[in-house]
């Protein structure tokens, strides 16, 4: 099928062909459900290896929404909100699932996409301070994204110094990991998985935005964070009766560094466009490192480009110009960024 | 891999091969993610016309505890609940999702894992009659499943009674099916998908358990029901970002008659494992005409087949006796039917 | 204003006399919100003292179904539900709200109103014991009601066995005290408050159908049972902004043995009716020995009495009985009691 | 009880001496519960009467933030969230009791505690222009509260634009009344009861802090607005058993002009002090025309003030002052008012 050239989203695929793969060859095994099989057993002793946490609970869920509903709700307690940008996702674009779970995301404003430790602190501060507070929502955890919602990155000392603040005042530390590889594979990410696990209570690594039909790898780095974690995976309609098909794909993507080649492609792919725009003097909205660009356009070109070439529509900047996404994914090819970069 | 003789369940396996090889040739197309895409919705034009509802509404989600989540919550309002059988597996098996969802399971007594039109309509009586009611939860829905948890199946006529019940005292009919495709290929039902279809308000066409990786096909045979049903779905985290892979395999199902292949495999050999159990004088539990078998072992001849076949457990019946479950599926092959019949 | 003769109820009147000029007198006295007062502290500290156990943590909530769904809600964890007679009030007359706060009620046969330790011990090994005990709610508390719905008492030896199973088993014990008075002050009565404060873990002393015009007084005997239980309050809707209204009466009634006084005017009266329906040969559907008596009617009987006194209708036996409930309270006029019985 | 002057708040004394002499008075009646009484019936009636909507359904509950609780969560329906100012009491002090509902409040920056038409107008514009508005949270009601969190008032116009905005996007509009006797009593306000009930889809009128020792009337001005609601009113917690002691209470507000004669009462101590404080040369934070004024002093000031009277510490200006609230209520004696200006 010969289609438009596309950049508009980094999940328009179906998988990595190596996993495709292998689960044709594992087809017609039979295995235990719920991921008490040796392929998902498999993929999380490999996620623990990398990881360096020998001991850390993994599971295996099926999307992000999900991902975080099941592991937010499941860690605060019930009179405890969450803290997250106001553009996190988790504030903006999972139709209230964590609300719906009964509890308040508590926003604080965002600077391309992130928040800092001095604001946490300064609401973990209000918090204590406040004579009324037992009347009003307690901070009972930061949840943050790697990359964020604006493709940008906290580097070490940002995340130390977040991860330091929810220690001292109590609180955990979630990060959504829906493109983690884009952020790992990125040449300014000082922030290793080992980093990640040592820092957060709790994070998860995606595969449906990163190779996989669909899945997201939660990780606990301390175990028995959440007691009967399994259960309340059931209970939110988040457990897989078929559990291997998410094990196995995490297994293939932990395997021969494939995990960290998908990465690589997209970033490698987001780079050279990101040059060509520099060059050809386009502005970006974000400094995004990793594998979305978020490039300002005149109407008129953005309306030229449209019949040539998908972008994602993100916002009016002003009257005459629009910002557009380009994402770019393991499945970008390198004859396809040179025909986007002609056509700028 | 050389693998021990197995009837424990009908979702071991992956999924039928022709569902994979679909995937699999369209796997680096790039189309619209959560359903938005041309084989999401060849599927749902498809699952309408078998259907006999040209106007259905229908809609793609993971799994079954999920599935009945969304769509009982979503169905109810605040001041009701949802009347099941004791043994329904919203009551026992689903980790208490409908009571997280704010809502009550209303139990009956069963009879071989069904209800009655005769008991619903006592529930409605009791409730109207109540001087009380209005400090009591109001039954807003029924809960069946076709096939039971005993494998068992409504009639057309019991079913016309419950439907009929349902619509005199206004509260929805939703039937689980979750293993639909082993009730219809089943030798003595009676009832059709348009028979359902016309009958109840909402049910869904089970995947997981009969040939696909996942999925659950929710069909509103009226359409919309429930308004604003996609953000539901994707507040209780069911929405697939690459929802083209529910799709394909739904539209594979409904394709060349795959979904009747399927059931009638799993029927075929249940019905020639349920007649050597007769012939050779093993009793069975429950009456059950579909792919699951519950037969009745002395603990010592359960003990020594366990080494070579694998059952699931069902329970104890007596301190001599225990009830296993044979299940077959779209996987179950002849020759694995032989060997079991000749171990028994 | 002259009345019929009324035994329908125990909540038919106001307050008792003595809180509410307590009330009078201390009404434009300037306090405190929310409990932070003098009176509020007083009545805490005279139910600590009645209970034996000085460092309890008391709070004051407005009526039972908000205190058993905010006492309920607030000690299980996501994955748990609570133990309950059938026929206990959060099983039946609560509208749902403990399902409304995301957990399941799992029921027990009762007999007499009351469930036994022997029954809680085999569902928790039940629940141990199923291979799929994580797929299903985890029993995470016991609910009992002292008098039950039925006016019956758990002896002490019930009580005590209950507590252990529930201590051994790692579950919660609360006690629904919304008669309590009538307990205490029953002639076969043996368990007092401080043994209910030992074998429980959570109970409320009823105010609203012992005396007050409102209020429960919940008290935990271990300090921080529940974190933050005043937020939890708030968040149920169920903090008073003037608290002391609440604590002038919980004083009132804990100050020169009120409480006992209200509790045995009211079995006083109970005993002597329930004498006379023995003298003359009425049964009773239940043996309850508290304010509560459960008589059997010819209908006949009924209805000519309907029109002299009010009873509460309970249900119909057969078609010629039905049960009527007889209930007397602090506000029992032995002149009513001597009508009664002329009546009958 | 020699006490230390206080303008603390609007809540500290009990009730009115009316209403607790008619509590007095009916103490030993007997009465149907639940606010199926007489009295409780007379006071809907009045204020059916009040608010000129003969057939509005009118609801007693006990406090305002269960009020607010029940009456949003049952009027949102599960993909919808509540607009409010960022200062609003739901947004803040209510311990988050919508979330626990199971609904994000989506907040907008106010002025002066108000929030505008045309930014209801721009949240419903943006919601209907954004694509991915099936991944968000629908804005389905407004809360706004007469008078505000800062004490100010809307006007005719501001609350006639806002009700129509509400009404063109399919909306509703409830108002939170907490303190609007005060709102209505004042010489600036300009919406009536009236027209509260004829703009509004729900509202309250706030018992608590206006009189009485607790209690909120809401007005649904067209009836079956919430079909079952007194179901949900049980279910929230929030229904009183000995209804009728709210009803008393309302019945006796609504008699004899009693509530607009607390509202005078509360308006005229307030105008007087704002008069002294304007003389006297002392800023307000917010240009209040109601019974809450807010100080500025320095902080010297202020601490002089503290061992002679008590007010509400609002929150530090900047290091030298701070903002203070005085409060004026039923209960304000002239001689108290005369103490305070000598003070100042």
């Amino acid at each position: 099928m010969d289609q438009k050239l596309s950049f508009s989203s980094d999940y328009m695929e179906g998988a990595h062909p190596a996993i495709l793969s292998r689960l044709l060859e594992t087809n017609m095994e039979k295995t235990a459900g719920y991921g008490f099989d040796e392929y998902s057993e498999s993929a999380r002793e490999k996620i623990r290896t990398a990881c360096c946490e020998p001991r850390a609970d993994v599971f295996f869920l099926v999307g992000g929404t999900q991902t975080n509903a099941t592991v937010i709700t499941s860690m605060l307690q019930p009179w405890q909100g969450v803290i997250a940008a106001k553009t996190g996702h988790i504030s903006t674009h999972e139709a209230g699932a964590i609300e719906a779970g009964g509890h308040k995301v508590l926003t604080l404003e965002q600077q391309n996409g992130k928040i800092t430790a001095q604001q946490i602190s300064e609401v973990m501060d209000a918090y204590r301070l406040d004579e009324n507070r037992e009347h009003t929502v307690m901070p009972g955890m930061v949840y943050i994204s790697q990359p964020t919602e604006y493709g940008t990155l906290y580097s070490l000392e940002e995340l130390t110094a977040i991860s330091r603040v929810c220690r001292e005042t109590g609180i955990a530390l979630y990060m959504d990991g829906a493109r983690l590889a884009y952020a790992l594979a990125c040449g300014t990410n000082d922030v290793s998985l080992p980093d990640i696990a040592r820092l957060c209570d709790a994070f998860y690594i995606g595969g449906t935005k990163c190779g996989t039909l669909f899945g997201e790898a939660v990780v606990f780095p301390k175990p028995d964070t959440v007691p009967h974690f399994f259960t309340l995976i059931k209970q939110h309609g988040a457990l897989l009766a078929k559990g291997r098909i998410a094990g196995i794909q995490f297994d293939t993507l932990f395997t021969d560094g494939l995990y960290e080649e998908i990465g690589r492609n997209a970033i490698d792919a987001a780079d050279r466009i990101r040059r060509a725009l520099e060059e050809k003097g386009y502005a970006q909205a974000f400094p995004s490192p990793t594998n979305q660009i978020f490039v300002i356009l005149e109407k008129k070109k953005a309306s030229a480009l449209s019949g040539i070439v998908e972008m994602g529509f993100w916002e009016n900047l002003d009257e005459d110009h629009t910002i557009m996404r380009i994402a770019t994914s393991w499945a970008t090819r390198p004859e396809d960024v040179d025909r986007l970069i002609s056509l700028l």
